[in-house]
Formats: C-alpha cells, sequence, structure tokens
C-alpha cells in the first residue's frame, strides 16, 4: 500500500479524515507510524495528498491532509479478456488497475469454464477490494469501471464496434502474423483470450470486427503475464 | 501446460518416453488424451518434438517421439532480484522461467525479511518444480539456473562486477531520472528490489558497481508485474 485511498465516508471536513479495518491494521503493523507522522492519501476518483496523523488507536485513525497533486495519468485502453479462473481473476484486476486501465470488460468464450461465471471474486465487494489494492498499490484514486458480459456472440457483434470505436483494435493470440507493436501509445481496445484461447470461429468474429492479430513471440505466456507484458510493450513511460 | 518436460529418467529410448504424476493427470483431466493422440513434448535441456500416445492407464502413459525443434531462443539476460516473500517467489520464478530468463540471483537486502530464507519455496525441489512449471508453460527445455546470496555486501562487492561484466547494467529503482530503455535487446544484468525498495545506501552501492538507475514511470508495481513489464519493455519479439 503505497497510498491509503479515501472514500466519501472516511471524510469528517475538506481536509480531515479517518480510517479504520485493513487500512488502519496497515498503519500499525506495517508503517508503525506514530501520532504526527504522515503519510501518503488520495480521495477516490480525486487529487493525492500527505496525511499527518492527528489520533491513532486500535480502532481508528484520524488525520489532517493536505492535497498537492491529481492523480496519475491513465491508460488509454480497454481491455477485454477472456474471464480468467478465480484465482487469476484477482491478480489480472489487481495488476490491470495498477498499470492505469480504467476500463475491463471479462467476456465469455469457449474455453471459460462456465463455473467460472459464479465465483464469489466476480461480486461487486470484491472486484471493488482488487481495484483498491491496485490503485493503492500504484498511487492512483480512478476507479476503474468492470464491466461482466457473459455471451460471446451479442458482446461481439453488438457492443464491440462501439466500445472500440475510434481505437486501434489488437487482438492479442499466438501464432499470428504480426508482432504485438511497441511504443504505440494511442487509443487503443486490446483483446486477450481465456487460458487455452479462443476458437478459430471466436478470433474469425474478432477479426470480422476490424481487429488485427498481434503475437508476443513464440512463448506462450499466462493470461496474467501476457496482461503486463502487452501492457508495457504498447504503453511506454 | 503447453509441452510436458521429460526428464532423462523418462526416457526409455530416444524416440520412446513414459509419465505418470502431474503430467499424467494433466493428459487425463485437461487434454482428455487417447491412445493415438497427440502431444507436445520437450527433453530437457533438449528438443521439442510431437508424442503420439502408445498405451495410457490411470498409473502411466507411454509415447513415441518425433524430434523436430530446438527450444526456443533465451533472453540475454541476468536477473537479480531482492528475495520476494514466498508465495511471490514461486510466481516470479515461474514468469521470469516462461519469459526465456535462463539465470536468477535472489538477494538479501535490508528490507528482506530474514524469515522469508526459511521459506520451504526455496528448496532445491520447490524451485525445481516452479521452473518446470515455466518451462511446459513456455514451451521451452532449458532449465534456468537460481542462485541464493543471504549476504547483500559481498555479493555486490565481490561478485556483481564478475556477474554483470560485459553486459549493459540496470537498476530499476522508482524515482530516478532516466525511464527503462525499450527495445535495448542486448546482454542485460537486471536488479530489481524488494517490496519496499533498496534503501539509499544499497542503491549507492549498486551504483558503485556500475549500474545505471531507471523507472517505469510514476506508478509503483509489484516486483511480480515489475519483472514481466522490465523483460517486456526491455527485450521484444
Amino acid at each position: 500500500m503505497n497510498l491509503v485511498l479515501l472514500f466519501p465516508e472516511n471524510m469528517l471536513t475538506d481536509r480531515q479524515a479517518k480510517i479504520s479495518g485493513r487500512q488502519l491494521e496497515h498503519i500499525h503493523s506495517t508503517l508503525k507510524s506514530r501520532v504526527g507522522g504522515t503519510l501518503c492519501v488520495g480521495l477516490l476518483n480525486n487529487k493525492i495528498g500527505t496525511a499527518t496523523l492527528t489520533t491513532l488507536s486500535e480502532k481508528e485513525a484520524n488525520f489532517d491532509i493536505e492535497w498537492h497533486s491529481p492523480p496519475p495519468k491513465k491508460l488509454s485502453v480497454t481491455l477485454i479478456i477472456g474471464l480468467p479462473r478465480p484465482k487469476m481473476l484477482k491478480r489480472i484486476i489487481q495488476t490491470a488497475t495498477t498499470m492505469g486501465v480504467k476500463k475491463i470488460y471479462f467476456i465469455h468464450s469457449w474455453k471459460v469454464e462456465k463455473s467460472f461465471w459464479h465465483s464469489p471474486w466476480l461480486s461487486d465487494e470484491k472486484m471493488l477490494e482488487n481495484c483498491v489494492l491496485g490503485l493503492e498499490q500504484a498511487k492512483d484514486t480512478v476507479m476503474p469501471e468492470i464491466h461482466l458480459k457473459k455471451r460471446f456472440k451479442p458482446f461481439v457483434e453488438d457492443e464491440l464496434p462501439k466500445i472500440s470505436e475510434g481505437s486501434k483494435k489488437l487482438l492479442a493470440h499466438p501464432g499470428t502474423q504480426t508482432a504485438c507493436p511497441v511504443n504505440l501509445n494511442k487509443k487503443t481496445t486490446l483483446i486477450i483470450g481465456p487460458e487455452g484461447g479462443f476458437t478459430p470461429y471466436e478470433v474469425n468474429k474478432i477479426i470480422e470486427a476490424g481487429f488485427e492479430g498481434v503475437h508476443l513471440g513464440e512463448r506462450i505466456l499466462r493470461v496474467e503475464t501476457a496482461v503486463p507484458v502487452l501492457l508495457a510493450r504498447l504503453f511506454t513511460c
């Protein structure tokens, strides 16, 4: 946790806040902060500041805040991913959020096990929790949107054209002709298959929607590795 | 598992092998293979081939192999990482191995908890297991070397100059002046701090050894994300 993310309900005044729970635990056990000590805080979808601890107990911490910076720049990308299995899902949400992705669609596809759609990690509460962890890691405050799309064909035919309008359209798929571009740094819609990949039918549907297949070399990466690798190649700092 | 990695003890003749255990389980439950079916196999530190199943039972599978390709190209990098906590360690070993890293040093530093050095994940058996998983994901056969260095100063002063000789020397460290180069594609020694980073003293020692600090932008990444991001920027396909 490199920043404590505050929600409106944490705010007592514009410049005073209180926290409890997981964040308080972190202040006690990892940061080992004391009254008078400072830490980095950010207000949800808003500025970043320096907080000075005014009270600290087992139950609650209070602090005064000097706001000083906007959140870091977001990545200009919409990420569309075949729904991964639960233990990967949380890591992918955290990683994508940490790297600055603000729009993620998890979609169904042939190789996505139906049971994955019943995972408790897809609850609003759990997805929010993993986004918060990702933002706190990156010192960011801007909550990503996550959408769940349980039907492949209606999504690709009816929604994808609108979602990807005016963007570079890339499908990461092993075995395609073109290597993933480096340093693209422009508005992109990036589709990544589930573990095991899209079926040829699904690949064709996505290509028909105007997407170009790109590969990452001969090594096949896990989806949780492909996400940071693709983002790192496309968007450089 | 995109390739079944075979060890010398799996080989019955040059072109016949048998497997059991985890790999057999995968053939039954994920690939749902039958006698006469084919799968991708590789011999440790050697070629890749196509195997045709000749017998298949609950206890063992036998197959004939046609060897056809060398393993994929390795990354020309030596990775040196502050020892991560156990659950990250196994993911980092798998990810680095999948991406083609063949030499990894895990080193001590101020912010590495002493207890991490007693993790069962550092046993030869567990590290081998995670390397095998990484190789099988990437369709690679060449086992990486992993070294454990429990003392920071002797490592940096006495061993690092030799290890990094003739290579581009990079220290990934947030807040440095220079952005990580993109598309470097040359022999590199890359040092990555532990969670929480190196101390100023440690950074100075590494800079004194001829290393240049590079950053990945204003977002702070977890070590397990920084590894694929750095490798993806430095080495493009």
